[in-house]
């Protein structure tokens, strides 16, 4: 592919999908819906349709598969890094401190919350579906995960950030992103174990063991070596300004100290047979206790808003829609409903099992307030589809559920929310959701 | 190449660099200089001699050569992409107004400093080093671009920003820039029209005309246009919270539209056959007046900080030193004096002529302030490598050039600054060099 094609490639994909995003946003949809959505359209046009293709001379006489094939290569490295990144930012805002405050309430609605939808997943391919172990364990994974921010927007934009069933999702979705984290791990190592088709539970120990001590250790290097070096960098600094008044720190950016743990505890990661993105995540819960004193999320967010929407315009080329049938169509709707089911059943429970006090309408808030899955969704659907172990049609269910999931919550969690806490104060705008990705 | 060993290339490359760019500044030495030396020791490592990399175990068994190709590949696509941010970031600084408010001194400064150098590199590449007019002609180019970071941030140490000379080299500088880009579209238009050889006066003038039509459209867009959106914007937020004091401004993330115009312009440049880093000059200038109030450059420096390291360590790893031998010790010893050389002249009868006043102490700072080349004789080297016209030699010439006049002239000038203006005030400190790069 000539540098041109390549910049006319870039250019096309960012200003497409920056625009869908901004559309979507102004009705009340996440940004990355409209992202996904550029990239299934740009897949139909390039090569489920040559002759518009060529209609609209983007391609000369080319064949579509082949620029579809290059444009593949080019947007994988953006789209890797764009996700390695965007996991990156979530670990930003998971602190440890925050971690180890949470109360029993969030904890067992985050456990229950990652249980109950990965076993329905599991059950639901491989008994009803007929997908094998592999697939069942991909599936089960994808359904786990909720995505903080979108229902963070939505209590933030309500002005109930203090309510109580707000604190327990919030410490639940943070606990939740690391019990998905594991649960990718251990998932991933089960499938590297099997080739044979039989699970070595030997293997499964192992990943599990590795997966645990990899958290452990950054969450004790987060608790107790980052503050030291902190404080050693606060004390030096100051004794360099009392001995000389002109001196000007000039020390190593911490931003890219923090990239340098981006990439190298992804590769990390991926070399133990975890994920890429699992570094990435716990390199950002590193630096999160001083993220804001080292100003590391706004460099963050400028580069994730380069790179992310790639992300998600890849997954979109990914959608195949030329298989759509009823088949389809029906494990999309099973399980979106085992996904919503998953999360409300467990969630609530969960809640009712840490804090006996809280009423049905609180219950509610806190099982729907847990179900978009957003982008850790779509991330474990994408690993699982690059490893061959889910086909077309299974990637294809993921990502609807994950986008589903996320598109329906806003608007009825925000009216539960009306409906305990009431007043204008609690009104929700229509324009004002909005993801990471912008 | 597999993701686990692009992410250990990345992880790898990007610490190096980011560690000697580190080193070398404390040394008052840019940290570009560090990051292409990087890129020069891996090429050295991976295919210089092999039995090094494979005692490292880096690559396993594989062979240098496919390595450094796969390598190669990937960096490519994200030194490319950093190279078009570090021109938008040089075009954010680039501000019409500055450009229009500039004294006569300065503009002939910047005229003289690039008609002179051209003159010389061009003449002795075809002349004594026997290249042909391509080869001669982007030498010329090359040795046009002063890197106004370098010279900038001396004075700024040196608290002499208001000094007479300060005025002029970074107004000059500015100029600079711009009649750079010019010069590198001429040349590489020639380049794409002389096929056979011979020079068509037509096309000549085409490429003239287009880029001055080009560079004329984007100030009268800065200076005219966007003025008026940024007006327009202010009154729509204005009358929104007049109406509805809780409205939130969910506009379009300025960054986001400005990364638009450095990704589309580089693609137009590109496909109007000047190159890409023009068009995100230009889309950096257009953007430049309200950079500061749109929080631009903070987060263009962010994707910078990521990316840029990729295209320095890119330059290193095609610097052969394979040939090293008496041909390219005596180009690069002559290349380099010429290149001072032609600044000092140029830039000293520049200033002379536009303000008689000035004294020899004056004359001799601004044509020494005006020397480095750093990034863009770089950038402009790679281009001509990329094409085919500079040969290993010639490109290992210009990276040479671009580097030793930028490591010399941070010294010097302060000697000379301090001549003219003593006192301790302007005492220059070792460590406070930097560059774009961190």
């Amino acid at each position: 592919m000539e540098i041109v094609e390549v910049l006319l490639m870039l250019a096309v994909i960012f200003i497409a999908a920056k625009v869908m995003a901004y559309v979507f946003n102004r009705f009340g949809i996440p940004g990355l819906v409209g992202e996904i959505l550029i990239g299934v359209i740009f897949a139909c046009v390039i090569i489920g349709d040559q002759t518009i293709a060529q209609y609209l001379g983007l391609f000369k006489n080319e064949g579509g598969v082949r620029v579809y094939t290059e444009m593949f290569d080019v947007l994988d490295v953006l789209a890797n890094i764009g996700v390695m990144f965007l996991l990156f930012a979530v670990g930003l805002e998971t602190r440890v401190r925050d971690l180890l405050k949470v109360g029993k309430p969030a904890f067992l609605v985050a456990l229950l919350g990652v249980i109950v939808p990965f076993v329905l997943g599991y059950v639901y391919v491989s008994a009803a579906y007929g997908g094998n172990m592999n697939q069942a364990l991909f599936l089960g994974a994808a359904m786990v995960a909720t995505s903080v921010g979108i229902t963070a927007r939505v209590i933030k934009d309500m002005k109930l950030t203090d309510a109580k069933e707000s604190r327990i999702i919030i410490g639940a979705a943070v606990i939740d992103d690391v019990l998905g984290m594991i649960v990718l791990a251990i998932v991933k190592g089960m499938n590297d174990s099997s080739g044979s088709g039989g699970v070595d539970i030997g293997s499964i120990i192992k990943i599990t063991v590795i997966a645990f001590a990899f958290v452990i250790i950054i969450m004790l290097l987060a608790y107790f070596v980052v503050p030291r070096i902190y404080e050693w960098r606060q004390k030096h600094v100051a004794d360099r300004i009392a001995k000389d008044p002109n001196y000007k720190k000039n020390d190593f950016d911490m931003f890219v100290i923090a990239v340098m743990f981006c990439i190298f505890l992804g590769w990390f990661a991926e070399s133990i047979g975890l994920a890429a993105i699992i570094g990435s995540f716990l390199a950002g819960m590193l630096f999160a206790d001083y993220a804001e004193k080292w100003n590391l999320i706004p460099q963050t967010e400028a580069v994730c808003s380069f790179l992310v929407s790639f992300f998600f315009v890849y997954v979109g080329l990914q959608v195949n829609l030329d298989g759509v049938g009823t088949s389809l169509i029906i494990a999309v709707v099973v399980v979106v409903i085992l996904a919503l089911l998953g999360k409300y059943i467990g969630c609530s429970i969960g809640a009712k099992l840490g804090d006996k006090s809280l009423d049905m309408q609180s219950l509610n808030i806190i099982g729907i307030g847990m179900m978009p899955r957003g982008e850790v969704g779509i991330i474990i659907g994408t690993i699982g589809k690059s490893m061959g172990v889910l086909n077309d049609e299974l990637f294809t269910v993921v990502v609807l559920m994950s986008v589903i999931t996320t598109i329906i919550v806003p608007p009825i969690l925000s009216i539960f929310y009306k409906k305990k806490y009431g007043g204008p104060g609690a009104e929700l705008k229509r324009d004002t959701f909005s993801d990471m990705t912008d």
